[in-house]
């Protein structure tokens, strides 16, 4: 199958680019480095030391025999991204190409405004190229679990049927997501399930949870395929977090009670569940939605589990329970279903001891590369401006 | 109570900023003339001849003794819209300053993307200028009743009670929009909510039906105070077209065989509603959501009573279905609830013989400014490009 990555130098794109490639599938990504020039403005880089894109796939082909194409360039260009559809053709397209970060979105104005319009407008525009150029292909989006909120009932996929003043119908699960970043998912996915309507397009909307781990088979190849690992509070998710400030026995920073429950996976299910949407197609106008996470675990258990993990590889890990930055139920109910992939043949990688111990290792080894002044929470929800500029001199100063 | 008008050249601002003042608010409006510029692009004009806005507010000011005053910009320009509210330091924001055309955002990409972004980051930018200058400041905010679409069950205001496998939770009312544009007031919402939310935003977002009538008693005072009637395919709403059909003897333009049911109300009770919210403002961190519409009729009905009234003014008036331009449901179940704003005080102006009269013979009055090449539908929802250029000659040729 020809699959088009967009944002396939990113965190979940590059090892799913080359999962995809590994599984024989013809694969071309598509990536303008925004990821790689966040860290810039943010002062903050990967801990794992990543490799330029160009060397990244010339490795992969000298390793494995396989050709991924790259096309450089911005989808909120539509004439870049009309010619990437027309010269490679896809019948999948996999869509990250997105600004991911929640902190990020609420840093100020133009952070939640850029958010909004590079996720919308990036999105319209591959809607409007699979309608102009490619109108069979479908539509793989990374969505997430956040669009949901946490709702006293239930989670379903997607949609839900209710019953109201004795009628019924089944309809969009309602949303409540909590930041700038999480609504331009969700109106991602009211412009996706529209256009799905009026031409007929197909789409699964992959609502994933947090994703945590960093290695797969594929990038595990080579040092040249190494995958990115943030742990500054922007970028970094909850665990991959967690892990670096074990690693340098910095204190587990848990925003507020840590009752914060969301759904959780291995990035080597984030991979496997992309091929599995590709490979069963959802249906001419159909709109699709996976909520793609494998186990439900709150913030402080994951706290607790790296705790334990660094406890058995000799580090001292301690737990602070930090004002929470974002607003939030610090408690809640939380029960999503997550069924439909795993029957397509998902076998989930469920949290371990190994994985955790594997993980806090990689942080071991790479610990001279955390920065201690991107630990802790910088960016309000409370407020409208948060300065994340880097500023070496008091950053030394705070870091004593 | 001072009130600032975002929009307050347009088609429901103008009346609004005029009722306001009229009741003895202290009122400014802030446009950037987006909705004249429109016309030139699509070679349309408004059937009754308006005046440019300085004269109207001189009118205004030498017919009553009351002044509004003026701001020229645009509301994406933030610094603009920042010193909008620093100098005028407004208790209450009415925010009508959006693209409001379901065919306009529906013509192209380009108008699809502008749509999303305009509406979108124009109200982000209302939201962040009322956080960091006027906390406690009201919006009045203009939705639509298209975010709900057509439901197979009772439409409520804003939320829904939800029983669901023995739990029950209230939550937004879930939305299917059936435009670009329509999708843009339903990301709109999203992000007001969640401003409310962060920020302890007041908010009320006024669900509106479909507007129809031009002339309210402040715009009766004087010809310079006239306001907009938009008959044409792109701004024209289904009765407003229909009357203007009438006046040339031209087929009304019925969609499908009409059975779309939607809610509607009076340009008069548009500016009441809006000075009732205004009046009772939500609370500190509410997002409020009213319905605002008085009646439901099916497109057809309207036909069917615009071929009456204009039978009894002696004209020959008759009724094309012409296939649907739009995806949408040509009969369905509706029933979309609307008391709280009557709850408030709202005596509605309910649709009658005199009031249809007075359309047609409004659209009698000017019907030499009808232009026959705007009346029938060229943008069709299933093209994602439609050629809505003026073609001057082509045009001619196909009015005969």
């Amino acid at each position: 199958m020809r699959i088009l990555v967009l944002g396939g130098d990113g965190y979940c794109g590059w090892p799913t680019a080359l999962y995809l490639s590994s599984c024989g599938h013809d694969v071309a990504i598509a990536d303008n480095f925004h990821r790689r020039s966040w860290d810039h403005e943010l002062g903050a880089q990967t801990l794992t030391p990543i490799r330029p894109l160009t060397e990244r796939l010339r490795t992969w082909q000298r390793r494995t025999g396989r050709e991924i194409e790259s096309f450089i360039g911005n989808i909120l260009e539509y004439e870049f991204l009309a010619g990437v559809m027309r010269e490679f053709e896809p019948e999948a397209v996999v869509h990250f190409a997105e600004q991911r970060s929640a902190p990020y979105s609420m840093i100020d104005r133009q952070h939640a405004v850029f958010s909004q319009v590079n996720n919308v407008v990036g999105t319209l525009n591959v809607l409007f190229a699979i309608k102009e150029f490619q109108p069979d292909c479908h539509l793989v989006k990374l969505g997430t679990m956040g669009e949901y909120g946490t709702p006293n009932i239930d989670i379903e996929e997607g949609y839900l049927r209710i019953r109201h003043n004795g009628r019924e119908d089944v309809l969009p699960y309602p949303k409540q997501p909590g930041s700038f970043y999480h609504l331009s998912k969700v109106h991602d996915s009211h412009n996706i399930h529209f256009c799905c309507k009026i031409w007929g397009i197909r789409a699964t909307d992959l609502n994933q949870g947090v994703v945590y781990g960093t290695v797969t088979d594929e990038t595990a190849l080579d040092p040249a395929l190494v995958n990115r690992f943030d742990y500054d509070e922007v970028f970094g998710t909850a665990l991959n977090r967690f892990c670096a400030q074990a690693a340098i026995e910095h204190p587990l920073t848990v925003y507020g009670k840590g009752g914060q429950t969301r759904g959780f996976l291995d990035i080597r299910d984030t991979v496997r569940c992309i091929e599995l949407a590709c490979m069963n197609p959802a249906a001419r106008g159909e709109f699709r939605v996976f909520n793609q996470f494998t186990e439900q675990f709150s913030v402080l258990d994951l706290a607790q589990m790296v705790h334990i993990a660094g406890e058995r590889l000799g580090l001292t890990v301690t737990i602070d329970h930090l004002p929470d930055p974002r607003v939030e139920a610090e408690e809640h109910y939380y029960n999503a279903k997550h069924t439909k992939l795993a029957e397509l043949g998902l076998k989930p990688h469920l949290l371990s001891e190994s994985l955790l111990d594997s993980l806090v290792n990689i942080a071991i080894e790479h610990r001279d590369r955390v920065d201690v002044n991107l630990l802790l929470p910088r960016v309000n929800w409370r407020n409208s401006r948060n300065d994340r500029r880097a500023k070496p001199a008091i950053s030394a100063v705070a870091a004593d």
